[in-house]
């Protein structure tokens, strides 16, 4: 039995447990409060960073693309990362285009301010930091559309860990209710998908105490 | 033939250099100026970021992890991701270290603020920025230590990728003359020992224009 020490909005955690859930790895929640930098925690991680995932047997991995690499050469089906060089290749690139740029230009500047910002009461948001956010969703969402009118899924004709990614990152923003869905109809018949499947089910219940999600957050219909 | 767009102070292009030239793949080395946005250069990487590796075929990879990962499997010996499981999630785990926090507390720090600042004309560095870069490097230092007092190499018994990937934003940093060595001796012993490798000398001849390296960037005496 596996535990994930995780945070609600993060997007490297969902983008975990999205993974576990579609590999059927059976693992418990953990809230880790990061910002209390815990002894035990660093102990597992000296990053002091969530996710970190722990076996029952005593065995701790941390970093998201180091458990998801992980967990897919113990359990190989279904392949998710892509079943030759060329196709790990293009599902990595993606998954670093959304890891690292969607993160910079979009996560920090809207959960970062919203969110983290409120749970440590840094302060009034930078409204400027959050108009760069809302701009920036905006070129995400026209390349999830550049790539769906050529291929079925974001690296290509299979579900991969670049949906996964993805998704994970939007459905960040979308518990925020910053993706404007309506402008961007193939990024949003993507997103549809990827909502449907019971592996996004959890993250769908996912309640903030004193922050409730964007009312279409959980809808089928949005 | 490769060929590897990248920038002279780059870590991630660094960590690809190194890496190919451990796994003795050759390659021809292509500056590219990202910051002119090149219509050629997007249709290779929309993310308009080096490094990206092309090959003399047409086939194309971009985003460092992804391009280290693809000639791991083509070119397994010598392995330099990890021999198994647990060995490469060590070894990712401190990829992710360098990559995201190094490059986050000190590289975008120190390189960004002294030399893509020059490099653009965007006026003057921001001396904040800079003295974060120097105490943050020390806290590197330090984790550089920790594990050399436990460990051959910072991931275990052999040199593998998170030594390069160390090597490489070190390096960047030492090229500028901010990495105070003499305070931390076991991380000097590490960075002495990959120094004096084949594959690194190509780095040490690096010379931006306009822009000397520090008095002992090249020293294998430092
Ligand atoms: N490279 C890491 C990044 C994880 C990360 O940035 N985690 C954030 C939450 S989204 C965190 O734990 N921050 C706490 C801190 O830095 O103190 C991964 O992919 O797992
Ligand atoms: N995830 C990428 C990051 C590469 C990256 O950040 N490259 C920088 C230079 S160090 C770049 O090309 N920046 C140009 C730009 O963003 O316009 C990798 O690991 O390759």
């Amino acid at each position: 039995m596996w535990t994930l020490y995780h945070q609600w909005l993060s997007p490297f955690c969902r983008k975990v447990r999205l993974f576990l859930a579609e590999k059927k790895v059976d693992f418990e929640l953990r809230l880790e409060p990061v910002w209390d930098r815990r002894a035990e925690f660093l102990a597992l991680n000296p990053a002091g960073e969530v996710p970190v995932l722990e076996n029952i047997d005593g065995a701790t991995l941390a970093d998201s693309q180091a458990i998801v690499e992980f967990i897919e050469e113990e359990v190989p089906e279904p392949s998710l990362i892509g079943r030759d060089a060329a196709e790990r290749a293009e599902v990595r690139r993606l998954v670093a285009w959304f890891d690292r740029k969607f993160n910079a230009e979009v996560t920090d500047n809207l959960v970062g301010e919203k969110v983290v910002n409120r749970l440590l009461r840094m302060g009034t948001p930078d409204s400027r930091a959050i108009r760069a956010g809302h701009l920036n969703v905006r070129h995400h969402l026209e390349y999830v559309g550049f790539l769906m009118e050529r291929r079925t899924w974001l690296a290509g004709d299979r579900l991969t860990l670049a949906d996964l990614t993805a998704a994970a990152h939007f459905s960040c923003i979308d518990y925020l209710g910053d993706v404007p869905w309506e402008a961007h109809e193939e990024a949003k018949t993507w997103y549809a998908r990827i909502k449907s499947r019971p592996s996004f089910r959890p993250l769908l219940s996912d309640h903030i105490p004193g922050m409730a999600p964007a009312s279409n957050y959980a809808d089928m219909d949005f």
